[in-house]
């Protein structure tokens, strides 16, 4: 048996495979690249990011070829010490696409992911660097059509799970409508990597003329983690964890809030009037959820601090914590540099936090992935 | 020297004195309290609760006297080992009043306050059972008029403090209007307790009627710890903590959630494009979010769980964290009950958080506040 320490398995990359650079390409409304005649495309994936008063060529961020090349995925796994990635689809997926469209589209991006991982894997190379890869599904179409995908994506041997966003299939994660789904999930024992791309709403941050002086700090910074805090808070109150117990959901950003807020959410649900109904009899979701962070929940290590990366390990399972880098975003911004500052703050958090228990530290930066994915070594 | 040891104080604690009662009974628009012929009256205070649907005496919450009795706080200290309460006035505050009367009804309450506590402490009892309080400002009027009231207030025996919502003047506590009283708080070296009231748009939760299928549970356990994360992020983002180094800020409900999304906010503040301009030179904030959390902000320890507490703790200071209960609100539904689960689940956390450290735990109980607040025992 081959040991696992040492081995470093990063969970949180992302990749837009050249099929979907193309798809993206041919838009003009959000999400779309806009190509200037002069200097790198750019990549318009926000709402926020389609600001009408700036030149097309100024709006959004520029996209360069690290959004899409493996080369480039592997230049950094090695310049970063990591020896597998898990990639996915970086948002917004297919979910803009109309419903006649993204079956075909995601059988497109999961066939590309596949045979990317397979190329990559067959390269020579001095120290493990593997590639496996969350698949995506398509969600504007069917629930039939999401089902027949979860299926498909169990002969496909790199895809490990399914990339999902907050809205389902537009109503969010608690409409009944995605019964049929979180069943074909849990029958296939299939990980959801549930992660954000819409944040909250822009009055939510204040007047826009202030926002934009701190550029995406806001909708970022606290945004993107709310919006993954409300939407697996939704889908706990509507009982969608008391229907599948077994579903497996991978927290993007240490779950947004949950560890943090946990304790209150189930504090509320308990002084909630609505919730006590009938002479008493309890109402609302069944398990509590201190139960599911424990039985439900894994979460990327994606937190930028020691404080947040022990609340995550409390409120979820130390074995179920697992390293990332969120590449190819949060680059180093001005002076070129091999090492991204954004990657070895939560290096350290997970160095410092946990520096007394080798185990802890060896089962967050790859073996707890390892173990959770059957990624094979 | 009279040992702090084993004395409790309640940061967090809200009174609506008999004036306030007064004026929300006066008023038919949120927030405001509607009388019935029979039953308690209801407390409208969020807009969420003044739903058209509902007949006006199902709207809202009970209000019952615990909101306003002096005789109810002491027994609810009595009965939960409370020895010191430092009561604030609950939101939303005069944030509703028109300009002209805002002055007039900050000078009532606050008044109303220090004459109570000193009523209250008159009172013989077997072991220290004392009232002190933070006002309120008059925050609809001028910079000036809210600069007369924190200075009148330090004449004002039993006043510790202020207790603000997250709008400010109205366009939030990143308005420069705001200056000229974060330099009389500074001056005057006056506490600022932040409390959320407002929470987020309710499209942040998704369709209205899927969530009031869970009441009250989203706004308030999301919805409230995100407003108050909101608005202590734009201080940071717009520079007040560089201008005002030695503000003193108090975060409810251990900070909302910057404990735990300080790493993330610090990290896209240095990936922010925005503030990277003239050649490299560094915009945006100057102080870190990790120097503040310690230089700058105390945090209440209502966060009713170890996970968050720990965290509270990490990316605060420890000699800052304090207790608190947010009575009266989370009453116990159902049966009638002396003690309270909200407070036992407060109290548990902070015991099973430091188990192994008795001074952690006396501190967060009551000897920091002590401290900090310069409460006479």
């Amino acid at each position: 048996m081959i040991s696992n320490k040492h081995i470093v398995v990063d969970i949180h990359t992302h990749i837009y495979p050249p099929s979907y650079i193309e798809l993206l390409a041919s838009r003009d409304q959000v999400p779309y690249i806009h190509k200037p005649t002069a200097g790198d495309p750019r990549l318009i994936i926000l709402p926020s990011d389609d600001d009408q008063s700036k030149l097309a060529q100024n709006r959004g961020r520029p996209i360069d070829a690290s959004y899409s090349s493996w080369e480039i995925k592997r230049a950094f796994m090695t310049s970063h010490g990591i020896n597998i990635s898990v990639v996915s689809l970086a948002n917004p997926w297919l979910d803009f696409l109309p419903s006649s469209e993204s079956p075909k589209w995601a059988k497109t991006v999961n066939d590309d992911l596949e045979k990317a991982c397979l190329e990559f894997n067959k390269e020579p190379s001095s120290s493990i660097c593997k590639l496996f890869a969350f698949g995506t599904l398509p969600l504007s179409a069917s629930a039939d059509d999401n089902r027949a995908e979860v299926i498909r994506l169990k002969t496909l041997r790199h895809l490990r799970g399914v990339i999902m966003g907050t809205t389902g299939l537009g109503l969010g994660l608690d409409d009944p409508a995605l019964n049929p789904i979180w069943q074909a999930l849990q029958d296939t024992e299939t990980m959801v990597f549930l992660h954000p791309h819409y944040g909250l709403p822009d009055t939510a941050f204040g007047r826009p003329e202030v926002v934009a002086r701190s550029g995406h700090v806001l909708p970022l910074a606290l945004g993107f983690p709310l919006e993954t805090t409300i939407a697996v808070s939704r889908m706990f109150l509507a009982g969608v964890f008391d229907r599948f117990p077994n579903l497996k959901m991978l927290l993007a950003h240490s779950g947004g809030t949950l560890p943090f807020l946990a304790g209150r959410l189930q504090s509320c649900v308990e002084h909630e009037r609505e919730f006590i109904a009938n002479g008493g009899c309890k109402q609302g979701p069944k398990r509590d959820i201190w139960e599911i962070l424990k039985m439900n929940i894994y979460l990327d290590a994606v937190v930028y601090g020691e404080s947040g990366l022990k609340a995550a390990v409390h409120a979820g399972s130390v074995e179920r914590v697992i390293f990332g880098t969120d590449h190819p975003f949060f680059p180093p911004l001005g002076a070129e540099s091999a090492a991204w500052p954004s990657v070895g703050t939560n290096y350290a958090a997970i160095q410092g936090a946990f520096e007394k228990d080798e185990d802890i530290v060896e089962g967050i930066l790859g073996g707890n992935a390892i173990k959770i994915l059957g990624l094979e070594v």
